[in-house]
């Protein structure tokens, strides 16, 4: 997987494909999801925990009760690149 | 359980007794674990999620790879009360 940083308007085209997923501080890719409950949202940490090991990239998780917040950024290029959108895409999978 | 607010002093008290807590921004109860690894990390914030079920108290968690950061409080008494420290106990026990 490629750790070439993204120039904007790859991320800006990326991100018209990926499902709730914005920019934030022109570097993290972020989503929020809302689940049903906090077990529900425990269920899903744990799906994407699975997600992040297989794929050796991990987001920072966030859960405020029900709401589990993550964010992607590739540390060591400095910013965002393919394999944060191939995160972002496995992530709106589950 | 009660919902009283507690006294800076009565806070300051527990403080000493539990492991590796403090207080953020004069309300949030505060603690940083690291585990050995993401993995521990994940398995970490279940045993959490149980014991907050439990309590029916549920904690901000927040997971950065192998670091799991908790934090208490009582949103309906704007402030800590004895059901934070209950919880921070139980979560030293984990």
């Amino acid at each position: 997987m490629s750790k070439r940083l993204l120039k904007q308007w790859e991320i800006d085209e990326e991100l018209r494909t990926l499902e709730g997923w914005k920019q934030e501080d022109g570097a993290w890719l972020v989503k929020e999801r809302k689940l049903d409950s906090f077990r529900e949202a425990i269920a899903f940490v744990n799906k994407v925990a699975d997600v992040a090991e297989e794929l050796n990239h991990h987001p920072s998780i966030v859960i405020d009760y029900r709401k589990v917040t993550l964010r992607l950024v590739t540390h060591d290029a400095g910013g965002l690149t393919e394999l944060d959108m191939q995160s972002a895409r496995a992530y709106d999978k589950l």
